[in-house]
């Protein structure tokens, strides 16, 4: 059944967080007791996995941006937003259901995979169960907004998976495509959490269009973070094995960046000593600062957390704000620390 | 990639089933025409695959019953009724791709299924961004009422795959367990068929509980005799090779019902003699017809088809009536049609 042995991605990578999921900690449980309450709603065959996938605690980060898109202090948490939040974070987890048979992955938030522990027939299916409740949830509110909304972001992911695989059987591509894909993948659910976060919270459109913009730069740059941290990171302090993007022959951003900066001959050759494994992981990482590759991306993160800040400027006033300006603290202290690794 | 060449079953069972579609003919050119002009409306990077899995043409019954359920006279159609029809179609056109995914099926209405064309990453992915663009739809009707009842069907359509894929481990179940499966994986969209068509047609909620309840019955009909024809069959006629169930090992109501009228000790041989592949067909339906099983099944079918019948029985001067009295004939006759050749 699992071929490769993979190591999931782990948890650890966002250091830190926890000092702002401080006044979250309420709105967290009761997400959590929301979702557990679902168990039972699903047809008897199903709750056992149900309650065995929500046993997978990931960073929350998707149902954060919810709570503080909408903030207005925390005794104002809406039994609706908790739903809204309930609904990110289930179609997270159904994304990552089905992300884990594409992977063969054995491993995520330290516990055996859906698709290790069941086999992949019970993942798929399970995976399409979650979905499928995701969308009863969202049918339970007044008009079909939330429905529409969240049936439009999952298919969207859906793209950005399916380009990224098509893309994966080719040698290289574009950074426009990179970028594409990690929108899709991944910026569309930090997007939309904020966007129905802020709609729930009855703010203007004006409002939820400027903190939907802002979580999806976040996304943007959680997800070029991730590339990176997988070349650059610290194997201790992530709690993974690092370069297995590289070792697999998966382009992130950086290789494509620094295949463009190749002449055509070069390029050849490194693609080729990618394949014959002769070059190292270290070898890489000189090549990326030799070529200028890491200080460029992180100029392009840099610049994009400033924008995501920019978004928002002009509502400094509202109880969000604060909290908004927390998570874009965060990510580029993140980044920074990152960026430290270069001179270690 | 594909380790079974297995071919999925084909659409030749209900011979005569293109009688009662006649009025239908118009209907069914509107759905197709609206699903084709759906693929402009997925992502850029999904269309060709949308465009592939489109061209895959079934027996459309489930329009059909949605169209029948709530027929007026063929003028009367309207866009709404057409978008529930291609709602459920694109909604089963979604479960096989990720069903072909289960059974590593490589053919499926005389073309290269999904899986077998683009692998299985695509074909998990496609599924869920069909599953997704069925709830975009879904959430067009001024109510969430139809995105509730589509999500909560196929839910339960999943939870019917699972609970069948748990059971394909055991040696063998119970007939309720049988039962509760294809009552899940089939019949639920036969129902939700039915009551969609009905309720978008305005008809009382006592009309469209009778007609769902019709069409619970013909798909509860439709899987035992699918299951039947796997055994029973005229390979000739059905275009497809027989038996496949009963070689895999899979156990579908004629093997389970034969089990429970064995002793412990013939049920054991039995067992064993399956699975060494001792026991061909032509045993299996000697043993049929000497147990009884064959007879008591045919009596389950006709009775279940009068059920359905008795369902619509007070609604005889409704316009649809006819028309779900010639589904209802025409089940009849295919099932009286596979009970001859229990004489042959």
């Amino acid at each position: 059944m699992q071929t490769k042995s993979r190591q999931v991605k782990e948890d650890h990578r966002l250091v830190g967080l926890e000092a702002i999921f401080e006044p979250l900690v309420r709105p967290l449980e009761l997400m959590n007791d929301f979702l557990n309450s679902q168990i039972d709603l699903f047809e008897p065959e199903l709750r056992e996995l149900v309650r065995y996938c929500l046993e997978h605690k990931g960073k929350r980060i998707r149902p954060m941006l919810v709570f503080y898109s909408s903030w207005k202090g925390g005794e104002a948490i809406s039994e609706d937003l908790i739903k809204i939040a309930g609904i990110v974070e289930l179609s997270h987890l159904a994304t990552l259901i089905h992300d884990d048979i594409l992977d063969e992955a054995t491993i995520r938030h330290n516990m055996p995979t859906v698709f290790n522990k069941y086999g992949s027939k019970i993942a798929v299916l399970l995976g399409d169960a979650l979905f499928s409740h995701v969308l009863v949830l969202a049918s339970e509110f007044g008009t079909s907004d939330v429905c529409l909304t969240i049936a439009q972001s999952i298919r969207r992911v859906c793209a950005g998976e399916i380009k990224q695989t098509f893309h994966s059987l080719k040698d290289t591509y574009s950074f426009e495509d990179y970028y594409r894909i990690i929108d899709l993948k991944t910026a569309e659910l930090f997007y939309v959490s904020c966007l129905l976060g802020a709609r729930q919270g009855g703010f203007s459109e004006d409002y939820v269009n400027a903190v939907a913009s802002f979580g999806r730069d976040i996304g943007i740059v959680y997800q070029i973070y991730d590339d990176l941290v997988d070349i650059l990171g610290d194997e201790q302090q992530v709690g993974k094995t690092l370069g297995t993007d590289f070792a697999s022959g998966k382009h992130t951003l950086p290789t494509l960046r620094l295949m463009d900066k190749l002449s055509p001959l070069d390029r050849l050759e490194f693609l080729q000593g990618v394949k014959d494994g002769k070059i190292t992981l270290e070898d890489l990482k000189l090549m990326l600062t030799e070529y200028g590759v890491f200080e460029e991306i992180f100029a392009m993160l840099n610049e994009r957390i400033e924008n995501a800040g920019l978004s928002i400027a002009k509502y400094k006033t509202f109880s969000s704000f604060p909290y908004l300006m927390r998570i874009q603290d965060l990510v580029s202290t993140q980044v920074r620390r990152l960026e430290g690794f270069l001179f270690v």
